[in-house]
């Protein structure tokens, strides 16, 4: 019973199944063979645009030269406080921008709030170097918590970001979790909302190792091609995040997966609601269910095998666990059960 | 008839197979599942010796993240004029290793000269901070030309680099065609005989995407953990290269698999070597053979279907070019067959 | 009337007519001058214990480098939410050590808070490289709000940054203002309290352009020369910094100057805690002021010759300005007049 | 006798009155003074243009920025092989430009050999990634072995950089000495020859401290006034360079410097021509000049009171040392007095 993670999951059967018929054959080494085109084409009609697509290894390198591309000395990127990038990516934002820093903005359910946001960036003077100047904003989409940006705040953060000339990023790491949720489209989600640049994530929905980054300001793809050589990320087979890529996005693959793992969400969340022994932390929208469990029942549970972690306590969390609880992280994927999800709950009683 | 490069072959059917099998079910992420665990057991088998792995996604970053660990402010590492490094990785070494400085040493067939390396390293005195200091010496085995080191030559370069107190990083993207040549064993090959830290590649040689670096100095292992996150090399579905790298170390697959490659260059050179049309640009001991040729003959050799590239003349070439000649490059692979060689042997009358 | 900063005041005399006498004739360049070692050792006496000196030009460059010198990949170091480095440094720290990341600590008064800082030092957790590596804590010696930490409180940080194996690093720029405040001696407020690192200021109290980085663990210096000199901060005619040096520590020069400045600061203290037009935002022990004052009468004196700024209001202060009040910041320097405190107060009637 | 470098020599009077009068009283900090701004008119003055002017520290932070400024991923600037920023700044070039590589040309006389250039330019290829891209191109005037570039030969490499649309950075550490040379015009020996960014040294003429970049591109002064901050170089007190240049750049001071070090360079060169004991290395332009010497005949100089460095030989040299002999920089300066000159060839015989 696997909640640890989302990225603890295999593989889906079909991409897979790419990789060994693509993997025959010789092809242009690179990102240049035939492949590669066919689906950067791809993403191109996915987002009803013509896109720049980069593969990459990681979300971390994803995020990483979304920085870069946009960085400048002295340049200080804005984030929520409890981002991906913030917490858990060791400083390579950081290394890849040449030393730019990301701050802290706050908000409520990982969200960034808008109001302290402005507030953030007002505080740049372009006649005060001292302070540094602003370099790009970045948005997690779904958030590290499980909560999702509606395109509304999407473009509200967007205008923000437009009035001080910096670009948007977006971190889709769960790009498609939030994408079926909203049940909008990709462009909506992105740059019709003013998204400049994303990072859009494979792995964590049934790939093996399959990230892009998706440029939508064209004009930044030709320095971007040297960001991503010089971070070790043109893979000579390229063909074999290709080939996951080509799968995933055949036949709408990437919305079911998605799609089923939320649902799995879903049904968590219902049963946790319905259950007296534990209650949600906060209300989540995609694969990620936070509960508020007593210690004892948790580790009980993990004796009877299900996995998954305990979670720092949100900065601005409103019903933070009490004497004898802590707060814990359910995260559902393509391959959690009907019965894993029942079989979790019963083992709270 | 590929013989642009041994990166533009596929897969080895085993490694693949490997993929799918480790594919189903959920797995701990980050490096710390059991087949991680016990692949990483493999090579401190391989190599006799306790050694700390970690896998990465491509060569570039297993040879900047090299230099990295033993960066140094004004730091300059020394390698040959003509290595992958100072030529193909786009400044990655230097970005990795946070503006530490490539030298180039020369020396004939791709191999460091011993005494410009000496001259070199003298050069650095530890009372004179302007010029820098000297951080890394490395080596490519075998070397981009298709040449090889010897375990003598390699111990006497180590020797120069020890005593200057720096280490011998070896470039092994092409480790096991050097390896089987040498018909040595690996350890022999590297860390008896000085090496310190190995770029140990595998997607050369019938992997999807598996290199790893093999730290033999196990007191730089804590800091390489946090220089491999940071480069965004901790996959979280890492399984996937370990799972590459258990089929290919398995009942010696690697060693059959650059045997074979090595092989067609065998009969490739014996080929050129009878041709009145074709002759070698010097002699080569593992997969990569360089020919000389009239330029209308490797056109036409194109046009029939095969896929090889023009060399840049290395400086030191004894035997150069003469007009309306080129130098071309033929690389076989574990996916070579003795039709393809006799083929576009036979497409040059 | 300039209260803006202290370092808009000019030069003390002596330390000019040292650059006169010490401009004439030849010296071995690049630090190696008779003059530059007799300073050097002129630093051991005064910190009682051999120390290591690297002269710089600014007092951002001492920081950074402090902060290169102990860097490691995906190391953070802690410092207060509203220090200089945070603040007004514009990514130095940052670039100098290679991409390092600075996190505010919380504190009243400008002073780091022990449990914030014990807390946020044990998040990071060596068997998770995600989060990255605590590499530095720093504080500022005053503080950037006109405090002084007790050499008790001191010692305190430096247990808990012991603890961690990470080293402590004093922000001097004002270093002299809070020693005199103290009446310790200089080895009592540094290393014999835990601080191994100090960058010692003096260009605020009456230099022209005169920082030194003072390494009390001399293991670092041979590294320290080479981020010394790669930063440019070897200074061909390095007897300019030395020359002031050494007009500045002859005869108690640099604590006569300070003393005066801190006295001016006395009397500003006491003339507007006896004002009714003013009151102060906190107490102060050094040679900065700040004042709540209503905004009219804050434009008034600036109209009557006063120069100095509205400062930013730290999230910690407890009695805020209200409605038609701005905080103001005021320093006193060596060069600042009994007259000017009176008159500054007098105009505010 | 101070033949070392004109960095021995200590200050020009003119400059030490300036700093004496400008140190009184308060002024505005970090450039803002009404002496930078006035000082700042002169160059554009001089310069016959309106140009950006950037204080710094050391003539190695000067060319560092520069490269910083233009720098790009993968970014390989090209310069002569035997330049200051090849071999005497410690990895300055590439700490700042985030990793940028320094590509060597060769050239006669420590001048970029155009052909050389050409050809290392033509290699970079905007398909082909791996290799990086060019970013600058560099020249020295004079040059690090005293030679000077007419105007034509300036023209001539700008022509080579604008074609491939990089800039063309002058590191003019002895500029005034290259100007007094070719008795032409600060405008005909930078941009009217196109060069887009310029190191202006003080240092080794006659100033304390006083090195300026001047940015003939004005688009680039925006973000290099951020580069200049982060790099520590926005000096509190700003004025100290300022109150040195504006005496240096009255009633031609600087030209009239330079003129008697150009002066006693040529005397020196004539007595060498005349002398039995010594010969020129090669013929020099301006205040350096090389000889070579029985080794046993420059001890005894060195005896006699004379200081000078041995020097690395060229590897363009021509007529190089014989057995028992060695290559000696002689290096005059606005202090050289005429006698020196004469003494130190009396000292031969």
């Amino acid at each position: 019973m696997n909640f640890a993670s989302d990225n603890w999951s295999g593989v889906a059967p079909q991409i897979n199944e790419s990789l060994m018929s693509n993997g025959v054959g010789s092809a242009i080494a690179y990102g240049d063979s035939e492949l590669d085109k066919s689906v950067e084409e791809k993403f191109s009609e996915i987002f009803e645009k013509e896109v720049a697509v980069f593969f990459v290894g990681t979300g971390t390198i994803a995020n990483s030269l979304s920085m870069a591309v946009y960085s400048k000395p002295g340049g200080i990127s804005l984030c929520h406080r409890e981002s991906h990038m913030m917490e858990d990516e060791c400083g390579a934002p950081e290394l890849f921008s040449g030393g730019g820093r990301l701050a802290g903005v706050d908000g409520r359910l990982g969200k960034i709030d808008i109001e302290d946001l402005q507030n953030k960036l007002d505080r740049f003077d372009p006649n005060f170097v001292h302070y540094g100047q602003a370099s790009a904003v970045s948005i997690t989409q779904a958030s590290e918590v499980g909560t999702v940006y509606s395109t509304d705040e999407i473009k509200a953060i967007s205008d923000i970001a437009k009035a001080k000339s910096i670009p948007l990023h977006m971190d889709g790491s769960r790009f498609v979790n939030a994408l079926v949720h909203l049940d909008t489209s990709p462009a909506q989600m992105t740059w019709k909302s003013g998204v400049d640049i994303l990072s859009f994530g494979g792995t964590k929905n049934g790939c093996w190792c399959a990230e892009a980054i998706v440029l939508f300001d064209l004009a930044m793809a030709d320095q971007m091609a040297y960001h991503h050589k010089r971070a070790g990320q043109l893979y000579s087979k390229s063909r074999f995040i290709a080939a996951q890529y080509d799968a995933y996005l055949d036949n709408g693959l990437w919305l079911e997966l998605a799609g089923h793992a939320n649902k799995m969400a879903d049904l968590l969340r219902k049963l946790v609601s319905q259950s007296s022994e534990a209650r949600l932390g906060w209300e989540t929208q995609t694969n990620e269910v936070f509960c508020i469990l007593p210690i004892g029942k948790a580790k009980t549970l993990q004796e009877k095998g299900a996995s998954f972690y305990e979670w720092h306590i949100p900065a601005a969390m409103e019903n933070k666990p009490q004497k004898g609880e802590c707060l814990y992280r359910f995260v559902t994927s393509f391959a959690t059960s009907t019965e894993e999800v029942i079989e979790v709950i019963a083992g709270l009683k």
